[in-house]
This record gives C-alpha cells, structure tokens and sequence, in this order.
C-alpha cells in the first residue's frame, strides 16, 4: 500500500533527509511512502514546475492514502500547495490523513501576526476579515476533510521546539493508515 | 450550468453584497452561480463547521465548474480554504477557474512580507525555507491545476488598488466557464 507524503518538508533545508526519515517510518509500518522530492524532475529545465506538477499528480493518483504536514507554513495557516493536495486527494476518495505540530487554534495564530478584534460578535483582522473561530486548528475545510476521508488532525498536546524536524505525530498519521489500509508489518 | 464560487470573499465585511454581484454576474452569462453563504447553516450552532463543510462539499458535487479568487489571503499565497476546494474539485474533475487581483510574483510577494535571500543558488526565506521561485503567481500546484483541469490564471496588469472589490478578473473567468460549458445567454 503507498502513502503521498505531501508537506512543506520539500523547502526545508534538508528536505532529502526528512523524506528518508519518512519513507523509512513507513517501511517500518508496512507502508511504501510517496515523497515528492522523489520524482527525477530536472529543476532547472524550463518546464521544471509543469513537470513537478505532473508527477506529483501521478504520484497522488498512485497513491492509496495521503498524509499532509498541515503544520503552519509563512503565516497562520498551512501551505497552500500541500492544502492543494489533500483536497486533490479528498476528491479522488482516498484515505486522507493529517498532523501538524502546532496544536494552536487558527484564530489564536492569527492574533500572533495580526491585531485581532470583535466587532459585531465575530473576530475581525487589522484589514477587517473575519478570523475563522470555530476553535479549530485550521480552515473548516480541511480540518473536516480530514475526519470525512480518514481520521481527525493529529497534533501534539504543545507546541513543538522543533516543528519541522519532529516526526512523532508524523508516526501516529502512518500507523492509522496502515490499521485502515490493513498493511502487514514487514 | 452551476458554477461554484470559491473564495475568501465570504470573510469580507460585505460578504452577502459580493455574493450577490457574483451570481448576478454569472445570470448574465447563463451560468447559475453558487456562493457558499447562500446554504442555510445556523452559524451559531455546536456543529456548525461540520454543516458548513457539508453544505460546501455538496455545493461542489452538484457544480460543473469551480470559480477560484486565490488573491493572496493573510499572507503571501491563496487563502488555503479556497485552495482546499481547488484541490477537491480538480480531483472530481470539474472544470477549473481562478483568478488573483494580485499579479505580483510569488517570490516578489514573500519579500514584501520577510527577508528573502539567494543561498546554494535558490532563494529562502527569514527561517532558511525554500520559496518557490518558478516566476509563478503562486505555488505550482494550483497553477497548474488550473492550466490542467480549465484555463490559465486570470490576472490585471497591475495590482488593483481595491482587490477585494473588484470583480473584472472575475468575469473574465465566468466568460470563459461560459463559453467552455456552452452556456447560453439569458
């Protein structure tokens, strides 16, 4: 069974060996882990990102389930292209997993960036939207997405020191697939 | 023809008004528009981000088409629930729409917002992360989704001075679902 490994691991720094680190937990599990950096695309080609798009699209439709790093990337939110693929793979009705290492409801990220008011009952920003505030971790889509199409978002009970490089809740999204996807340990 | 109307439009304080000039402009073009704060949820209920979500998702499942606004939201991309969406209806296969009032560039949008510097002859941001530099207006992803799955991203020239409010990109996109779903004028 095959998992995408979609998450904003490919901008960090050492996104080769956090890709290893993963697949190697899901050998561990029974489970073959799909991770984009994995794709031989020539990055300097001119077409690079088209080519990326496509496999990375292959890769999903190959895939039996997904896992997203939905851990909060450049502002309060997740990262758009990881959040563009967990609905991608709502879409296609695969198994839909997610974690991410900053247990913080959405609205009080945003108060970490932004001025945050109430006006007429609900919170507003500095430019006068609304803050989401259902007491979520994130937008209701994906939050929901993910107990329709697999298990609830893992988080960790706090903050992590180091939320890009710890990989426990990580390890609790691979073991819910393998129980759902009925992989054998090797 | 129904169209699904994706965006961050319904956190603006006049959300309901753009909701209403957005299916008007549709009727226009023989399209029936649908805005997601037209479902009849009791937003004040325990379950309302469930029922939301539920009421999106069905909105998305009876539409032909997905009109995306990925204006940059809270930061340097889309707003990630209306990315989510994007996600969700090119894995369905539906015909696929978006605009951005913001032409900037991504990279050029991430250093209005933290310092971005070259190293290893790519560029990353203030916390030594990669930021995407393919001379796109957003992450590849959704990009190419839109190349994929419909037409290309709608843009202005230039930065509107109100991007909330204008809606001339957006019309572009709903000619194009026109005529792309043969639809016919009123």
């Amino acid at each position: 069974m095959q998992v995408y490994l979609a998450g904003p691991d490919v901008f960090l720094p050492d996104a080769v060996a956090i890709g290893r680190q993963k697949t190697d937990i899901c050998a561990r599990h029974g489970l073959t882990g799909l991770y984009p950096l994995d794709n031989a695309v020539d990055r300097s080609a001119a077409d690079a990102s088209l080519a990326i798009f496509k496999a990375n699209e292959a890769m999903m439709d190959a895939a039996d389930a997904i896992i997203a790093n939905l851990t909060p990337f450049r502002g309060a939110g997740a990262d758009p292209g990881t959040v563009y693929e967990l609905g991608y793979a709502a879409g296609r009705r695969k198994l839909c997993l997610g974690y991410s290492n900053d247990p913080a409801v959405y609205a009080d990220r945003v108060r970490r960036l932004t001025d945050v008011i109430s006006r007429n009952g609900h919170l507003v920003d500095a430019d006068g939207l609304t803050v989401e505030d259902f007491g979520l971790s994130d937008n209701l889509m994906m939050i929901h997405a993910l107990e329709s199409y697999g298990c609830a978002l893992v988080t960790p009970r706090q903050r992590l020191a180091d939320i890009w490089h710890d990989l426990t809740a990580f390890e609790a999204c691979v073991r819910l697939a393998a129980e759902r996807l009925g992989a054998t340990r090797p």
